[in-house]
This record gives structure tokens, C-alpha cells and sequence, in this order.
């Protein structure tokens, strides 16, 4: 493992100080030879998928698994889609002369050497080590083990092209020993490696929290929000409101708890309950809100629960300031909303709830890369720090100091 | 210790949403209350001291634990400064309209409960504690055990404002288990805290960076390098190179290791080695070097050393690329100087070099918050991610995503 990293780690010099153009060409040619080994790619998918039948996986499973001509061509795409951004090195995101006459330059630069663990869907191979390519960076993949085959025909296949380049194969890598141990050992290599994206179960991701030394931004849940203010359109709150739960409950941006201000529940509640009820979702509601429409009764751990199904939480609360209250008890810090035609409640909500986006009269489906305008997504970060919310290729980058003097000592 | 936090956390929320001219003016009441408790810190300074003597403390150490009316003051003056700084919190770093019509702003916020863990000098309490108010965030402190009382009597000045002022008075607290299972224990909890700066020695910094769940930013060591190149202005590179070892070599900015290009080795060998023997440092080289100069023979180790002592390694290399390929060997990603006068060598140095800072024709010595015209400095971070370098009040915020739409749902 430590000779494997530490190639990794020199490749990590060539990968950081190629010119645009020729990473840009060598994408092109990746997302080319993609589309000519796609009768290898489609091989090795079908041993997967066999593996898959004999393992019993279940659909949603195999669908994500699954390859064919038209996803083969999406793949290709996408990488040429990574080509076309702009690049993303070398940019200077300030600059400024010291009293001692110092030129300095803030310069972002790639990671280094990116782990990134990552389940079933084949895509994320080529999407990931594109993303990394183009920002400079080195990338180890850890993929998951019902995807292997695929996982090595797409990696095998970009690797063609560094070395057809004449660069480091290393360059895009894929984690040798992929079983647990491996990946406890990656997480823990902060000599060698940067930073860990972990992708996946909650369990993957507090294993690799608690036990890695080397930073991680994660992506994991998200108990997200609504609340509808007294002062709210009821028009623009049932829609806001169904979006967010019912148009794709199994993700992490979707709503799974909806507050209602006391003050307008008897005008509210009868409506939203005749959408969800029209949307198939099964509601869970407080005493409050039971007085008004029929629904389970929920349970103190309905709140806190990530639902990721059609089944809504709904609290009747007094006013902003209990909503606020409730949100940062149960809140996981991904997307919070509020629906409110008043400035002040509104700017009162958006500036007191800690989460990585707040939303005033939208829905909270909208956090992601593509609907922020970012072109690529790298994931949607629960962290804090570093890259929060929606990651686009930026969240590969961190910076120097670059230092022009012209003789200057310190007195 | 759970339940300390909890009300770090929760006072975090409050902190977190003061106006700014409120901040201000409670810092500068902060700064008045030193000044009017002098005699109470000084008492418990006095009482540091005497067991500093007791446990027979260093000249340096005991140096940097006392206190006089001239340091208290120095503290007050220092926590104005603080209040005069530009509001760090609210501002907006970003903003686009997106294809859906959503008005995305990014916008600084605090980070929210952070722990800091730092050594002897007592003035760190005050200073931390005011960066950390200042920009809306609740410090738990842990200092030094020899210094317990001054920073007890500091913290608790500093808290008597607070309370005067209606404010929870944990928005400033003193870890209350300050032994290493204390330690241990904070940073594990990242429920409650988002954010762990260890200041001290590299056991310590070393021990919260393997055993954190929270995440880390580290202030340890540098191994800084200078490379004077065949085309370096020669007045220059003497200037230079003694500064940065010389001036401070006690400090993680300062030189440890000279690199010499082979081409004019002859010229400026000798002057080196009659400025540095002026200066009493001791020379450590390479044999191509000792060929040309008096000096020990470098071992192995002594170029993956940091002596933060008046003692300097000198290598000859054959021009830039070996300079460079020796720095990624043994730089400690700190902070890297060239003195040439040829632009492309520069670049070349400047770019390849992964370090937080990289220097032409200046002292690697600037690598500070003040040089860098900062104002305030938390540290200098010798992490990647986050804060990297100089890391001034910025450092201690983050940021969210504020969306403003007006009905929108994801289609």
C-alpha cells in the first residue's frame, strides 16, 4: 500500500503542473477511447451483472449497475463536458502589495492525492477521475466491490491514454486492496494522500470520520426542512412543499419534515393534505395538526429520522422563531426553507438557521451542481469546512501564497 | 464535558447572530475591563510565576508566561484592534442568478463552537477569545497548565462582560478537564464542537490529528528552504539567506536548509560563509560544499531537520530541478524561497513548489498575518485545506449558500 501511495504522491507533481491545453486534450481522447472500448467496458459489465443475479442485488441495485451503448456515450460526454470547463488551476482569487513592498498572490492549486470511495454506478469512475485530471489532481478509487469489473475496464481504459501520453498511469488509480482493511489503511496514510471523499452509508462514512487521519469531506445525510410562515403565498407553499417531499423522496435534499405556523394551519393543512394525500405520501403528524387533518400520530423519533421515502413529519409550531428552535435541534445542516412573503422573517430565518443552504419560497430539491449552475458535481458536502453544500470542481482546489520580492528581508 | 459543550453550542447560536456594532462595543468594553482587573491578573500571574520557579521553568518559558502592566495593556491595545477590523461575518463572497431565476448568494458565517489548545503566553487567551467573538463564534479554551491562574483571571475578566451584557457567558469559555484525557475527550465530541487549532509542540499537535473526529487546523512545524540559482542577483542572496536563518531562528518561517546552484557555488560560497560565520551560525554541508567552504559534513538526517536553532544545512545542487526535487523531499510544505534574477527559472520554482508559501527574492521570515498585512492572526496553518498559511480572522469562518426565489420547484 505504502509503494503504491507514494507513486501516487509523485505522480501527484506531474499531474499538478501540466498546461490546460494538454489536459484538456488528453480528456478528449479519454472520453474518445471510452466510446472505442465499450465492447470491453460492456464485458466486464456483464460479468458484474451476472455476479449481481448470483448475489441476489436488488433492482435498484442492478439498474445503478448497469451499462449499455447509451450509458457508455453518457460517460464519454461527461468527460467532455469536464474539458470544456474552465480551468480551474492557477486562477488568482486575490492579490495585493504589503507595506514592505511584497507582491502577493493567492493562486488556487490542486489537492494533491484525492481518495475517493464511491458504490455501485460505473460512472462515478470516469466522472471522478476526470474532475480530478482536470483540476491537477492524482485520484485513488475505491469503487464498489459489485461494480469491480466495470470499475477495472474504465479505469484500465483511461490509463491507456496517460500512457499512451507518456504521463504516470498513476495518475488515475485504483485502490489495490479494496477490502475494509484497505480502506482503513488509505484513510490513515495523511503522508501520502490529501483528501478523503467518501461517498455512501452512513456506516462507510462514520468508519472513515472516526478512524482517518487524513481530512474528509463527506457526504451524507440530509434532514431537511420547510416551514411555512403565517405570512407565506399558500399557492407557492403547497408547491414548494410537494416538490420537496414527493418529486424524488430517496435523496438526500428532499423534505422530510414540514413545519406549519399555528396561524394559518386551519387555512393550510386541509390543502397540503389533500396534495399529499393525491401524492400517495404517508403523513405523521403532531397533536396540533392532528386537531386539523388525519394523520399518524409522530413519534418524538419521527423527527429525527431521514426518511428517504415517501412519508412526511409535520409539526405545528409557533411562529418562526419555535421553527427555528425545532431546525436546529433535528436539522442535519444541508437544506433548510422557509416560505414567507415577509422581508423580515424571511432575512430572520435565512441569517439564524446554520445550514449549508437556505432556501426563501423554493424548494430545497434545488441543492445540487447541476441546478447551482456549477456544470460538474463532485457530491453535495456535509462538511463545515473546506467545500460545503454543492461541491463543483473548485472543491478540488486549495491555494498558495505566491510571494514577489525584490530583495526584502525582515527588520 | 457533554454538558459544557451543549452550552457552548448553544450559546454558539447567539454569538453567531450579533450585530456587528454590538461586537464591537463589547470588545472594546472587554478591552477596558483588563485594564481595570490589572491587579487581579497580575496577582494571579504572580502566583504562575511562582511555580514556574517551584517546577524550576526555562528562562524562555518563564519569559513568556509573565505578565506586567506594560503586556496587560499590550492585551487591551490588542483586543481594540480586534473591534476595529473589518466585519468578517455576513459578507458576500459570490452571487449569480441561476437558469431557475434563484438569486444564490455565498456568504460568510461563523464556524461555530471552536476549541483551542495553545501554551504558555498568556495574551493568547485574550487575543483568541476576541477573534473568536468577533467573528460570531463561541472558543473553548484550553491553555497551558502553567499558566492556569493568568488565563483563569483573563477568561473570567472577559466573561464579567458578558454577563453585564446579558450574553451567555460560555460564548468565552476555559475547558474544564484541561488534562490530556480532557483533551482526548474534546476532540471527539464534533457534535458540539466544529473546529480544533492546536498551538504547541508537535507531540500534541500530532496526538489531536490522530485522534480527532473533529476536523483539525494544525500549526506545526516548518523546514523552509532557500535556492539561490545561477542567475540570482548575488547582494541579494546573501541578504536574504541571512535574514532567514539568522534574524529569528527560533520560529517555523525561519531557514533551515540553503540550497546552492553547482554553476555559481564558487562565487557566493565564500561570502555565505563569512556572513553566516559573522552571524556565529554553525554550517552543516554537503561535500561538493565543503570542497569550497569550512564546514561539518551534513548528515542525512540533518536536512529532514528543523533546528530551530542558529545552525544551517547548505547543499549544492545541479540547478533548479534538483532544488525542487529536494524541497518536495524534505519540505514540510511551509514556506520555499528562489533568488533569481530569470523569470522563467521563477515561474518554474514557483509553480512546482507545493508549499503554503513560495517566495522570489524575499525572505521566507514573512510568512506571518502581519507581514501579510492581515491585522490579526489566528496562526499559520500548516494544513491544506481550509486556512492555509497566514491564517488571519477569515480563518475562523465559513460560509452558506442564501437562496432567494419566488415559488420555484425542481422539475
Amino acid at each position: 500500500m505504502e509503494a503504491f501511495l507514494k507513486e501516487a504522491k509523485a505522480a501527484s507533481h506531474t499531474a499538478a503542473t501540466l498546461p490546460s491545453a494538454k489536459k484538456n486534450e488528453i480528456l478528449r481522447k479519454m472520453a474518445q477511447a471510452l466510446r472505442e472500448a465499450k465492447g470491453t467496458i460492456l464485458e466486464a459489465n456483464a460479468e458484474d451483472m451476472r455476479l449481481a443475479e448470483e448475489n441476489r442485488l436488488n433492482e435498484a441495485l442492478k439498474d445503478r449497475l448497469f451499462l449499455d451503448e447509451k450509458r457508455i456515450e453518457a460517460m464519454a460526454t461527461a468527460v467532455e463536458e469536464i474539458a470544456a470547463l474552465k480551468e480551474p488551476i492557477g486562477r488568482v482569487l486575490e492579490g495585493w502589495v504589503t507595506e514592505d513592498g511584497l507582491k502577493i498572490e493567492k493562486v488556487t492549486i490542486p489537492i494533491g492525492v484525492i481518495g475517493i470511495i464511491y458504490e455501485s454506478r460505473p460512472n462515478v469512475t470516469s466522472d471522478t477521475a476526470a474532475l480530478c485530471f482536470k483540476s491537477g489532481n492524482v485520484c485513488v478509487l475505491k469503487g464498489g466491490k459489485e461494480a469491480q469489473h466495470s470499475n477495472e475496464a474504465i479505469a484500465s481504459t483511461l490509463r491507456g491514454v496517460l500512457r499512451q501520453e507518456s504521463l504516470p498511469e498513476s495518475i488515475v488509480s485504483l485502490l489495490p486492496d479494496s477490502s475494509r482493511e484497505g480502506v482503513a489503511k488509505l484513510i490513515k496514510q495523511d503522508r501520502y494522500v490529501d483528501l478523503i471523499v467518501p461517498r455512501g452509508g452512513e456506516a462507510l462514512i462514520r468508519f472513515v470520520s472516526e478512524n482517518a487521519t487524513v481530512p474528509v469531506v463527506k457526504h451524507d445525510k440530509g434532514l431537511c426542512h420547510t416551514y411555512i410562515d403565517k405570512d407565506a403565498d399558500l399557492d407557492k407553499a403547497v408547491a414548494i412543499a410537494i416538490n420537496a417531499k414527493v418529486q424524488r423522496p430517496g435523496v438526500c435534499n428532499a423534505m422530510e419534515t414540514l413545519l406549519v405556523d399555528r396561524a394559518i394551519a386551519d387555512k393550510v393543512l386541509p390543502r397540503l393534505k389533500e396534495a399529499f394525500d393525491a401524492a400517495g405520501t404517508e403523513l405523521r403528524a403532531c397533536d396540533a395538526t392532528r386537531e386539523i387533518i388525519d394523520a399518524e400520530a409522530a413519534s418524538e423519533s419521527d423527527f429525527d429520522t431521514e426518511y428517504l421515502a415517501n412519508i412526511l413529519s409535520i409539526k405545528t409550531v409557533e411562529g418562526v422563531d419555535e421553527a427555528i428552535a425545532h431546525i436546529r435541534r433535528y436539522g442535519s445542516g444541508h437544506s433548510e426553507a422557509i416560505v414567507t412573503e415577509n422581508h423580515t422573517t424571511a432575512e430572520r430565518f435565512l441569517d439564524a438557521i446554520d445550514a449549508a443552504a437556505v432556501y426563501l419560497n423554493a424548494s430545497t430539491r434545488f441543492t445540487d451542481g447541476g441546478a447551482f449552475g456549477f456544470g460538474a458535481e463532485v457530491g453535495i458536502s456535509t462538511n463545515k469546512l473546506h467545500a460545503r453544500g454543492p461541491m463543483g470542481i473548485e472543491g478540488l482546489t486549495t491555494y498558495k501564497f505566491k510571494i514577489y520580492g525584490n530583495g526584502q528581508v525582515r527588520k
